[in-house]
């Protein structure tokens, strides 16, 4: 339903400012009917925003799905009524006037900050600050890799930001600058709201940086504009569409443009103006309209704006039906998301031959194998790592290195960039088209933290490749060895933690990983050898159920059950093998993957615990949560501080994460 | 024990490539015997780190911790040999021969990265990159604070640090970059290890960033040497110290110097040469000594240079005698990090007094009102926000800003730089006299997750304001919600996360807080009112012991315990009410600190957690780590994924965070 007041005194005001301040409008009310919000921004940003989506965003509302479609980022999340605004006006389907009334109550598409699927026209979940600009590397980076695959002539688009000052404060906007300078993407164009205002008053308070120089340094291209000057705005997006490197444009704003006391202050940043302020906004600008209410001619003129890419969204079509048939094909499969017929068949040969060959590998190697049956059969598969190639062993035979200029690799130098490559691989799973995946050592996973939270809030396909997973790294240290990650991981929604005991399931849980395509999967892998535990084919992937009986007592009913990930199952194997010598019938289970045991019914997750028996869990990791696998009742046999620097066998004897001790914690509790 | 061979042959070596090679062979050859490590560093910065230790760096080698000595980063901590070896030439105490040949042995000084406080010369732990430089931003702003308050007589140094590649890549340093160039810490001299090398082969695979212009970009002069020229590293850091912005030197170096075929590699990094490599070495640089051997002039050297800061030691002991007693007296004390005389007596009374009035505050501004009581008789304390005063309530009356170039001030505007925020409170402490707090909202704890783990990891006093603790914040919805967070940041070794659960909780946790001077302590605070719940005076701190009886189950034997933190508390006693109303005796347990709790005695523990009760939990949270406390027959009632966009009271209805939740719950199990 839409609500539109006559046009009478509106007719006065030129029709880049009337559409300009429908945003504002917009924008105002809503905060003001949900008495919270941040009207400054889209207030602010209201006039670059318009000459944006009027003059240049190649897009079609009525699919706001197109693939070939400028993606644009709200990277400064908090100013949200701008992006639920734009997709109103310009017509898109599924936001209606109730949804920019409902602006952040229960079950409203309208969030607090934009949150992809929820509402159209949202290319990605932002809000905490520098994410978008850091997710837009990895679009624009995905847009210039499917062009390399699948020529111009179907992927041909431009990825738009706008940033805020914190945006730019936060250190991962400089990964991500870094990179995008260095590989030259210059389809990238940074909007900046320079309006010198944070939350703490102005920006001088704590920063002096010359952004348009920091900028330079990584390879950019920078303007300067006045934001609140439409042609210039217009001059310098048409300027920066014409480089080969990606450009900011720092458009000076005025914050909460038009509220005539509260303007260019924090006070607009992040509460309503207030209806005082509100009406006397109304006065300064001329709006004679209530809330929610818009001129027709402007609404009518956003409408067309919406409509402007419907011709070139139908050659697109043309194209797309005239292109080479395999081609069209992986283009369109690709972006689907599905995997392709055969994806698993090498993988599964490998399987079996890891089964018969039983080698010792560290699961980190045993990944890079897995991964040289996968990447050949899944051409959307995108490696990387983040400076530790070599030792994350996240480069298959064959990969070739994306290059500034030269994007038809598959392989990506992400720099020591643990963030930046976090919020890329975001990116090129939001772009469509591409799995990617990338490496660093677990203990490091805290610094991309952030993007992995996004990625499991957003339900994005990456997968994140941890190896040097406990103290089995040895001689690093503490600094580097990995002890609260696995349950800080675990603690976050919607992110599957893997931790593979041997090759085998090593190879399972890249299956599993690839199939996970509502959220990112974690591979937590080791650096030490592991001997190959599995010795017996089965039909499915006994991984597949999170946890599962290794090994089954023998010579009587199970008394005790002992429980393990990763390179600690072995030391549970081992255990048994004294357990069930000394006449204590004995289970080893292996739970790779706590997430999809905690999926299984009653029943299955009853029969594997063993309920009833004595339950030892040991992991190279601190304890919490292993009680709920264990009760009351149960031992844990792992970590309960930060580890040391030595080698890894006389770690783990010092730490007491034996076989010894489950053999004991086991016997203390018959 | 020391090993010194006959100087024949070295006296043909200038002694400063003498004295330079003497930390490449004890680098090159304690890798060599430890079979891991990374020799590529020491031996590139050995020229640069001769000329900085022999000719500029303040320090006594007899007292590696006399206060105004210049402080030294190695934040490329990989390199520890480096520091290692420098601190056994100068004839550090502590630091023997034998210390280096067990270099990454268990139980050694020598661990794989520099470990703070496991031996002489290590003023921070490194090895995460990028820590090391953004703690130095601490420290040097440490300085001038102290300076501002005691006199350049008294504290004058500087603070340098050796920063390499990746640290230059890693976010962090963006931050750490602009918040000492805004700052003009003039007295931060970086020197970069400009070797052009990362792991995974040369540094243009990554990056394209002029890092001078960068670094000029945000305020400091830059500078560029030959890495191997002793003379014109010299005269950089000469003209650096005159300056009154921070300065970066690059110095050009190639990875590995002297090792023939390795050296300029990334063979070089992070593996040991190999005993072939290491004997061309040798040959190459003329080096005759066998390992853990050195020439006795060069020695005598190094011990010279060791011994160089003993006059001025002397001197300044001679004026710290003589300055006013007063003064003195506080500077001693604030070193000592002991809490002052009187430092809670007002605390005490506010607390009385929030009893007697039991007011209604959210958890956020009460502690704001702690702060009032405690900042004034707490001159250490120093505070700060990420840029949300507002909203962190940390800054108490009477607190002025630090600025640029004023740096008397006790409140620090870090801009939108939580991880940047986080490193530069841990140079604070470290840099001694100040004990640093700071804010940002609960969620972003992720962003600076990486620098509270080195607070614990190295146990020093900083305490983290972290609010807007659930979805009690809101409309600002999932983005904004932690929900992981606190069993997050409990998993992690040596961090005390208070969440206290009203007004005098809150101040108890600030006292709290502040005794805990052996790692970081985190308060996790409300957005959403809190009624007080503690009536009664009570002679020490309940929230001491981390979890307490606040409510005892009355006309009967306790059956129900039902646990909270925080905001939830008050609806634990709503549910107490339903049931002790249904005849149920029904006891309510706060625990605004698990890890105080933990460390209680068993008896304790099991009086309050009530064993053999029927135990439930509450807390808007997931529930990873509450079944420790609620056993195989408890309930939890909480979050079991993201939160949402809508106000706080539909939020905790739709999430089923409710007091007749755990009425309902208590008596499904009674």
């Amino acid at each position: 339903m839409t609500h539109q007041s006559t046009p009478a005194a509106a007719a006065t005001i030129a029709p880049h400012t009337e559409m300009a301040n429908c945003i504002r409008f917009l924008a105002a009310d809503a905060v003001q009917a949900a008495k919270s919000g941040h009207p400054g921004m889209p207030m602010g940003m209201a006039d670059v925003a318009t000459v944006l989506y009027t003059r240049f965003l190649k897009f079609d509302a009525a699919d706001p799905a197109w693939p070939d479609r400028d993606r644009f980022v709200l990277s400064a999340g908090h100013g949200s009524m701008l992006i639920y605004a734009l997709s109103y006006l310009t017509g898109m389907p599924g936001m209606d006037m109730d949804d920019l009334r409902n602006f952040r109550q229960l079950g409203s598409k309208t969030a607090g900050h934009p949150e992809y699927g929820h509402a159209p026209g949202i290319e990605v979940t932002t809000g905490p600050l520098g994410q978008g600009i850091a997710t837009s590397v990895g679009m624009a980076l995905g847009e210039r890799m499917a062009a390399a695959r699948y020529g111009d002539t179907l992927v041909d688009h431009y990825t738009y930001v706008i940033a805020g000052d914190g945006c730019l404060m936060e250190g991962i906007s400089q990964e991500a600058i870094s990179m995008a300078g260095h590989l030259k993407l210059g389809k990238l164009i940074v909007l900046w709201d320079d309006n010198s205002i944070s939350i703490d008053g102005a920006t001088d308070l704590s920063t002096s940086d010359d952004h348009l120089a920091r900028f330079e340094a990584s390879g950019w291209e920078t303007g300067r504009v006045d934001g609140h000057d439409p042609e210039a705005i217009a001059a310098a997006i048409a300027a920066a569409r014409e480089t080969d490197r990606p450009t900011l444009i720092a458009c000076k704003t005025v914050i909460g443009f038009g509220a005539p006391t509260k303007q260019g202050t924090a006070a607009t940043h992040g509460a309503p103006l207030g209806d005082d302020e509100l009406t006397a906004t109304r006065e300064a600008l001329g709006w004679t309209h209530g809330p929610f209410e818009l001129p027709e001619r402007a609404l009518a003129a956003w409408r067309a704006a919406g409509a402007r890419g419907a011709d070139e969204h139908a050659a697109w079509r043309n194209r797309l039906e005239g292109a080479d048939a395999a081609l069209r094909e992986t283009f369109l499969s690709t972006l689907s998301g599905d995997l392709p017929e055969g994806w698993d068949t090498a993988l599964k040969a490998h399987i079996a031959g890891l089964i018969a060959d039983a080698p010792t590998l560290a699961s980190r190697v045993a990944s890079q194998k897995a991964l040289e049956a996968l990447v050949p059969a899944n051409p959307a598969m995108i490696g990387g790592s983040a400076d530790l190639t070599g030792s994350n062993n996240t480069r298959a035979g064959g990969m070739t290195p994306v290059k500034p200029g030269d994007y038809a690799g598959n392989y990506i130098h992400y720099g020591v960039r643990e963030h930046g490559m976090g919020a890329a691989m975001n990116g090129l799973a939001l772009h469509g088209g591409f799995i990617p995946y990338g490496g660093t050592f677990l203990v490091f996973a805290d610094y991309c933290r952030p993007a992995i939270r996004l990625a499991a809030l957003m339900g994005t396909r990456v997968i994140h490749v941890l190896t040097h997973d406990s103290i089995g790294l040895g001689e690093d240290g503490p600094t580097h060895q990995p002890v609260e990650h696995l349950a800080s991981l675990r603690a976050m929604p919607n992110v599957a933690v893997f931790r593979p005991a041997d090759a085998v399931e090593t190879a399972e849980c890249w299956a599993l990983a690839l199939q996970n395509d509502t959220g990112p999967s974690l591979l937590a892998l080791s650096r030490q050898g592991l001997p190959t535990l599995r010795k017996a084919a089965t039909e499915d992937m006994p991984s597949a159920r999170g946890a599962y009986v290794l090994a089954e007592a023998e010579g009587g009913d199970r008394r005790v059950t002992l429980m393990a990930t990763g390179s600690e199952v072995m030391l549970a194997m081992t255990a048994r093998d004294t357990l069930q010598g000394e006449g204590i019938p004995t289970a080893v289970v292996s739970m790779p993957c706590w997430e999809l045991f905690a999926k299984q019914d009653e029943t299955y997750r009853e029969s594997v615990l063993g309920t009833g028996t004595v339950r030892v869990a040991v992991e190279a990791a601190c304890g919490m949560g292993w009680e709920r696998w264990i009760g009351d009742n149960g031992a844990f046999v792992g970590m309960d501080g930060f580890g040391a620097s030595a080698p890894a066998p006389q770690l783990y004897q010092h730490f007491g994460i034996t076989a010894e001790a489950m053999v004991a914690a086991a016997k203390a509790r018959l």
